[in-house]
């Protein structure tokens, strides 16, 4: 049976599905990230025993809920969106904290945890002097995910479907997105894709570029991935190829703004500089939170883009990828000051 | 036998025995305090179901190893003490948290294990706008220490033997701490003693009494400790009943500085300003740090207390009871500062 699209079957705003990961931050040097093999800046995936021999070399840590999805969705539930999540598990401390710190935000999470082995994911995020993060994911119960785990109805009754990239890494979790994308197409909703990073897009190229040019109807960025899904070598040839492709790119490129193309042309918007950065975890994914946050709200595109910079200047601020502050007081003055200016 | 006192039996600068607890730390209104009957600056103990309540009331948590003992242990190490530390977790995610955060900072950590239940300790932190923190603990696996823990060798070949006084809350660690301190006299070492928490002080008076008029070197309080355990109504009065009962009486007075009670009289410190004030959590952890460390090291009690105060101000300038900076850089500062000045 074919939903209907109208409002009132409307019960959240965003529905994000993602891997379900407590980050593990610590301070690290250059030297650490060479002598155990981490490109800086990037995300490589883990087995067991590695995390382990990372775990055990590196410093003192605080552990905090992440994820990339769910920041996304802890952030724009900040912001006072109605917000769904589905991710994997174990029923273990870690999976109660992750459950724990979204659900507090008002977020309605139930997908059921998984069997207690392998245990909830990390991501070992090491902080460089210069805010730049490197990160080590062990993807533990996010292996788990199937299409078992998904709701049709639920995904009928999110106005935005928000997938990320990082989804293309465990083996089932690809057919649950399948699965979801089908779903939220059948109900007409919008599906929104973060490409995630450079190696993942790598890794699922010619899948992200038929997801593209597909069923996403809003794909983010940054200005590395946009090169690497388009196989140019040019931030203009980049913006061209993705021309077209799906209603909205954005292409996030750190202190230089973001692009915000569509069929209406290409507009940048500059980017809020807080007043240190600390760590650029979660840069990208606040971002977003800020961006699709406006998008239900029925913004122009340019000012979602705005209030997606406002959130993701607030988390480079400090350390960790969930915000801290009160981001509907700093996205609301980054509009308004654009307005008037 | 009798432990010679001679240097080159020493191995540690430092011992820490005290409850291994991973803070959970989050954001609170003063509302959410008195709905839970907590009392905003102290902390109070729960029990397992009035843990999970709370936990499931509060807001969105980060984890980072805490443990008042375990804090102090930690800054002495990162100013390059030799430390070592006892204490009691479960086999279970938090447990290898708090081991690895305080191994990371090579700290000496071979505790066994206790059983799975009851898990690791946890302290809820509770931190108001003002700074203010607000603790709620549960003990879980804390209730397990006991004399079998403690080694009589490893005292001995530490110059200080240093106790939080929250340990007399578990049932069996006062005996693990008897034994200990009976250890380190013999062995000719140093005992210090955090009296910890007014409350904590009124459940334990007359035995904190005991330990001040004996074994006690070095006792640590705050300004409501030490009219708590002097029953004085006064500052001037609880610094009469200090005078002489234990070598060296400190009073930590949040900005108004420190008093340093000793035999050679009554010496006041001034405190450190951070830039701002973010949470006291850990601030007379990181003072006894700085203070054990310099004393160590040789340095006059006052200079200690020096170090004490700038090793306080940097963890009262962020969220959580760990340091974050380079603390060897903060507390050099704080002593060349004042010997010029």
């Amino acid at each position: 049976m074919r939903m209907s699209p109208f409002e009132d079957h409307i019960e959240f705003d965003l529905l994000g599905i993602g891997n379900a990961i407590v980050d593990v931050l610590a301070e690290t040097e250059d030297t650490f990230l060479t002598a155990h093999d981490l490109v800086k800046g990037s995300m490589t995936l883990v087995d067991a025993p590695m995390a382990e021999r990372l775990y055990h070399a590196m410093g003192p840590a605080i552990e905090v809920s992440g994820g990339s999805c769910a920041n996304t969705v802890a952030g724009a539930a900040m912001l006072g969106a109605r917000a769904a999540y589905i991710g994997k598990t174990a029923p273990d401390q870690l999976g109660e904290i992750f459950g724990h710190d979204l659900r507090a935000l008002g977020v309605s999470y139930r997908t059921p945890f998984g069997r207690p082995e392998p245990p909830t994911a990390r991501c070992f995020v090491l902080v460089s002097a210069d805010a730049q993060r490197t990160m080590a994911t062990y993807l533990g119960a996010c292996v788990e995910l199937g299409p078992e785990d998904i709701d049709p109805d639920l995904v009928a009754r999110a106005r935005v479907l928000y997938l990320e990239g990082y989804l293309w890494d465990p083996p089932r979790a690809k057919d649950a997105l399948r699965y979801a994308m089908q779903a939220a197409k059948d109900a007409d909703r919008t599906v929104a894709l973060s490409l995630s990073d450079t190696f993942c897009v790598e890794r699922h190229r010619v899948e992200f570029q038929e997801l593209v040019s597909g069923p996403v109807d809003i794909m983010f960025a940054n200005e590395a991935e946009a090169l690497a899904i388009s196989q140019q070598s040019t931030l203009s040839g980049a913006v061209e190829w993705l021309t077209g492709r799906c209603a909205l790119a954005i292409i996030t490129r750190g202190a230089k703004g973001a692009m915000v193309i569509s069929a209406d042309g290409v507009h940048e918007v500059a980017a809020i500089a807080p007043a240190a950065v600390v760590d650029t975890t979660g840069a990208g994914d606040l971002f977003a939170a800020g961006f699709l946050f406006g998008y239900t709200r029925g913004w122009d595109p340019v000012v979602c883009a705005r209030a997606g910079a406002a959130a993701a200047s607030e988390v480079i601020a400090h350390f960790g990828a969930r915000p801290e502050r009160d981001l509907i007081a700093l996205v609301e003055h980054a509009i308004q000051h654009k307005e008037q200016g």
